[in-house]
């Protein structure tokens, strides 16, 4: 974990785009990025779940066991930890950093818009640490996520907790404002991850507030998709596609090289 | 099949747009696609699995079970049939029709580029027609594909093999000459089915040609790949992304609205 846990850098944060599938991790590792992530928007419904409700369980962890074959660390979504069963949450982040993973994160916000009692959530944080103690756990804190409780104080506290049962890093997804984050990251004692907003922040801003870690979510997931249909449009308008995309034995390539043959 | 088969038209084709996942099968029909292909190359790099041999066949069942849930037709890449016993690539075929498969394509290329033997590849076609007769059989003649035959007369012997074995129309991924497609389209007593080529094609001049049937294969899986890629270098080197992608909550309710709950 210290080797992941050091690319959180003040002023040269971790950008960590998240993967959904073997091809789409392998391709960010070819660009250059560092680490991956996974999206639990882009297993669910890839797969044709919904997110967030603990249905994707069995997918996230098959999608891990074909990530092992990246050089690079992978931290993955495990939503709320598909279990509100500190035992059963544990037993899962050992399973998932025996198939190399080196991170997790796990949100205290529930389905319909709900946020999790903090204090339950710190058992599920600290069961998943007493198992797998060499897991980067990075608490996602979901007041700005649901808007139940969108402003510093509310989130800090939450933090708080989250690192005391023995979270690693603090991920806040939501906040746009400069003032807003500037202060979280001041008030809290660990890395924390802004989620990208695309149009409202830039890298070099988020790096100049102190974030430590900047991931993508869903995002990369929805550009994939939208950019598919776009293309299949276009051909039926008559249209050239305006993505140059890798070539068939390209692809071949990418996905043969980190390829676990199991 | 018949409904399926009448969208075939000369002077109007069915334009056949290949998905990779239940969400881009789903965004695929939201944009109006009459009807959705499967590509293997898609379903095999995703999973880290190397295509077009034979590696892939439980994935893609297990994607025709997701797709269910689409309100059109769904035609399914199996590769070479994943077998080379006629009785396993029959009962492969059953088992795709009762998931609600109204066709497959099914390719006489086998690895390293080389060809099957014709009479071999109508026995695996007549194996499926006998089997499954309502299924839609596209059998893929890879004479251009693997650039070992690649001259209309060669295609067309082949094709008129899998067409007496009972094949419903034949698919030649390659040709982009005019001259080969108005030909091949003039000697193939059936439904002719061409690979769209960016920059080669436009679906108005294969419209022209005669051409009935029109696919991306792995095209838009490729857009995806690259357009995911893009934008996260976008965000790395502080541009703007230049797709504007669908909500997290236009996710959710695209892949809600086709979810089988199984």
């Amino acid at each position: 974990m210290s080797d992941f846990l050091a690319l959180h850098r003040t002023g040269d944060p971790l950008l960590l785009p998240n993967a959904w599938d073997l091809a789409s991790a392998a391709a960010l590792v070819q660009a250059g990025f560092a680490a991956i992530g996974t999206t639990s928007l882009g297993v669910a419904a890839a797969h044709g779940l919904p997110d967030g409700t603990g249905r994707a369980r069995a997918q996230t962890v098959a999608l891990t066991r074909r990530l092992r074959g990246l050089r690079c660390p992978v931290t993955v979504d495990i939503e709320a930890g598909f279990s509100e069963d500190p035992a059963e949450v544990a037993a899962l982040a050992v399973e998932l950093a025996q198939l190399g993973a080196v991170g997790i994160n796990i949100e205290d916000g529930r389905p319909q818009g709900t946020l999790a009692d903090p204090g339950h959530q710190a058992e599920l944080i600290a069961a998943v640490k007493q198992s797998a103690p060499g897991l980067f756990v990075n608490a996602r804190v979901d007041t700005y996520w649901s808007g139940m409780d969108a402003v510093p104080a509310g989130t800090v506290a939450r933090a708080a907790r989250y690192l005391a049962a023995g979270a690693d890093g603090i991920f806040v997804p939501g906040p746009d404002r400069d003032d807003h984050i500037r202060e979280l990251v001041a008030a809290i004692a660990a890395p924390v991850n802004i989620l990208f907003l695309p149009h409202k922040h830039t890298l070099a801003r988020l790096t100049e507030l102190g974030v430590r870690r900047i991931s993508t979510g869903s995002l990369l997931f929805r550009v994939a998709l939208r950019a598919a249909v776009d293309a299949a449009v276009a051909i039926r308008d008559n249209r050239d596609i305006t993505v140059d995309p890798p070539s068939y034995t390209e692809v071949e390539r990418l996905t043969g090289s980190v390829r676990i043959e199991a």
